[in-house]
């Protein structure tokens, strides 16, 4: 399924770097790189081996001028990432040679990547699968340490290899079942039904284990989405410095360099906490702000996780009253700050309140219970159970939901067995699952879809 | 002058990235690269030819779990950018990925390097000269076509030829002048001297003329600071965003992305404009303002190029008189903004003040002058000469003042030999010419001046 058209972007990150490259993909890549590139003792892109890297300059064909001093690296079809003829030129990394290059490749002939289009050619000539071409960005997004092994283990195609165990399962049952259809005496059917049954069932075991991965998942995908809340003074802005403080480091800073982060994640053991309102956080810590309870009113409902801050030595505000009762419901850690001090706050009217919630008692101040905290988060984000080393998690509402709607089809088989349904009744439930554990995968899968998911990606992907 | 240690950092600039560089470079670097890469088909770093790139994963050696999936690129010495072994892995462009692989390396024995350190490295093991290891990073940082083509040339050694001319030519009249004075007849000292004194003369007019672009050089490398000033109402805006309208599509930004730039320039013909306050000028778009006589006093000291922006249609006020008694010696345009409207501005009252400044009637509204101001800067900033098309520039402080001192010691020279001294006193100032040359070009120079120069790099180059 090799694409018509040769597509070029930038395939680095914008901003100052010592390489940047311009990335060409399609069948007119080296042809272009040919026109543009003057190596030494005159030799061309097209006598570039395969994963060889050339030295020498792009000319500006317009003015004959050197426009830079660059490797060319030349990866020929199929060797290559999208499996069409990609040539990668590395040149100086800022934005005006990078700029230059790619006018001068889309001037030759190529056209702009869309986003995530080499990658989706990668998918579309078979390189990848869809649960590997997603992984891509999320390898590329990924928070934490505990993320990158999550979206790298996707990637080498754990998650696929489950779903087409599954897949292949439920064709093994087809075939029985038409097989029964060909030869209708009634007990075959019958136990060709209760077999089906009883496979169908360890099948949808299967599967919840799987979705039981998606909370993980998602989390470590996507982060917890987390809100600090706590009348004025209580602590707020020295808890999410303490959060962040590891963050800052790990997450988002690579040693050596000054660029600020674009979010800001606490790195929690490897879960990724996105918080909520660092900026109003931070701006209240030297004005006295209001309580807040409309803030919490607005946030609250947002959040993946409340952290609710209480002051161990004052007692109970009306308005801390008037957050409780907005936590009902919602997954809450009650912090009670300031346990270094003397004790003055009564607790009991808080657990009797919401007597289904942790508390902990912490000192920011003198460090203690900190550890515990981070322990309880870790916990809530692996939902209590060890933690899966790597690889095979669900990690986004796609695969989520197309796994429920195979379930579905899997329980709907089972019922269809319990009636007495004829295996020609069953069949047409199991293909359903057969068909949307495909989508996962990209096996079966619409064109639209297709473009729904890679135009997530960032361009030069 | 190989370094003992190995050095490592991310090459490619910070961000989402499709693909991001952690490069290394020293004696171990193929070492490193083989503790952690593993290829297909037991492939290792040391098995991979300069010049190739394998396909494989990095392996963490502590849990042997696999990091991220990579192409390694090994370039042995002495055929890479720094002459020693340098092995790049090219992993996917995300913070985790780079940041996890740049710790294995740097756990597997390498240093994480210095800024600059690569160029530094090419430098000291004689692969770039001064002038080209300074403008690697004019090229990095080049905001414009003309600015990148400036150091382009630079980067190919236009420059330092140039400089070499210099230096061997002064070499040869100290060669001539030393045999004068093996043989002491009056007669040929005197001839000698009086050659020299031509031949010294024509080398000061040549470092004129190369100190004559640092001009052109300084402006197309950092930029002319630009200051928009006038009352309000009077298009400050809308000025700055007819002059940003072509530069936010042209210099910061590369089609298909959406980063934000992190500073704004516009591009005058190639003239990088860097305009002072921007924000300053956007914020008083809505709200009436003060007409800022205490804002002009702050920045027109500052700017290198002051727009002074008149109100065609309006008579001149009090303030607008005290802004013209700040311009005098400053380089200015006056701009008469509005003149689609039927003038009302008394412009003798102007020219009175400030005769020797250039006025321009110009209508942001309707397009008209933004020609003719274009020219004006674009002439300011080539000094009313012909553009030179590229390379041979100085472009920053520190080879001007060298080329000054040379200047300076070669007319202490043409002193001398007025004076009737012995050629060893002549010879004596021609040594220093010679030597402030070579450090131009790295050829005679100071360890602490190398480290000085470097540290301006970013890291990873």
């Amino acid at each position: 399924m090799i694409q018509e058209d040769t597509i070029s972007a930038v395939a680095t990150a914008l901003g100052e770097g010592g390489i940047g490259i311009i990335r060409l993909s399609g069948v007119k890549a080296i042809t272009i790189a040919t026109g543009l590139f003057r190596g030494i003792k005159g030799k061309t892109a097209a006598d570039v081996s395969s994963h060889q890297a050339a030295y020498g300059h792009i000319i500006d064909p317009a003015s004959n001028r050197v426009v830079d001093e660059v490797l060319l690296l030349v990866m020929r079809s199929p060797r290559s990432y999208t499996r069409e003829d990609v040539v990668e030129i590395h040149c100086h990394g800022g934005p005006a040679p990078l700029r230059k290059i790619l006018e001068l490749t889309l001037a030759a002939g190529a056209r702009l990547a869309e986003p995530g289009e080499f990658t989706k050619r990668a998918f579309l000539n078979g390189r990848l699968d869809l649960t590997q071409a997603e992984a891509v960005i999320d390898v590329i997004r990924a928070k934490t340490d505990a993320s990158l092994r999550m979206a790298v283990g996707n990637l080498s195609g754990r998650l696929a290899d489950k779903i087409r165990l599954l897949r292949k399962d439920i064709l093994e049952m087809i075939a029985h079942l038409e097989a029964a259809i060909d030869f209708p005496e009634e007990d075959i059917e019958q136990l060709a039904a209760q077999e089906a049954g009883n496979r169908i069932r360890n099948l949808c075991l299967a599967i919840e284990e799987l979705l039981a991965t998606a909370h993980t998942g998602r989390i470590l995908r996507e982060g917890l989405e987390t809100v600090i809340i706590g009348k004025p003074n209580v602590g707020k802005s020295s808890l999410l410095n303490a959060l962040l403080k590891e963050t800052r480091a790990i997450v988002t800073d690579v040693p050596g360099t000054t660029r600020d982060s674009i979010e800001e994640y606490a790195n929690i053991g490897g879960v990724p906490l996105k918080i909520i309102d660092t900026a109003g956080i931070r701006e209240t810590t030297d004005v006295v702000e209001k309580i807040g309870v409309e803030k919490a009113k607005e946030f609250i409902p947002r959040a993946d996780l409340i952290l609710f801050m209480l002051d161990s030595s004052a007692p109970l505000t009306v308005e801390d009253q008037a957050v409780l009762e907005l936590l009902t419901d919602r997954q809450t850690l009650i912090l009670v700050n300031k346990s270094d001090l003397s004790p003055v706050l009564d607790l009991a009217r808080v657990t009797q309140r919401l007597p289904d919630k942790k508390i902990l008692n912490i000192s920011i101040l003198e460090g203690t219970g900190m550890q515990e905290l981070e322990q309880c988060i870790i916990d809530m984000a692996y939902g209590g159970k060890v933690q899966v080393p790597e690889g095979g998690f669900v990690n986004n509402v796609r695969q989520a939901g197309l796994l429920d709607q195979a379930r579905q089809s899997l329980q709907e088989a089972l019922s269809a067995i319990a009636a007495g349904m004829p295996p020609d009744c069953i069949v047409v439930d199991l293909r359903s699952a057969w068909d949307k554990l495909g989508e996962i995968t990209g096996d079966t899968l619409g064109e639209d879809i297709i473009d729904q998911i890679f135009t997530q990606f960032c361009i030069g992907k």
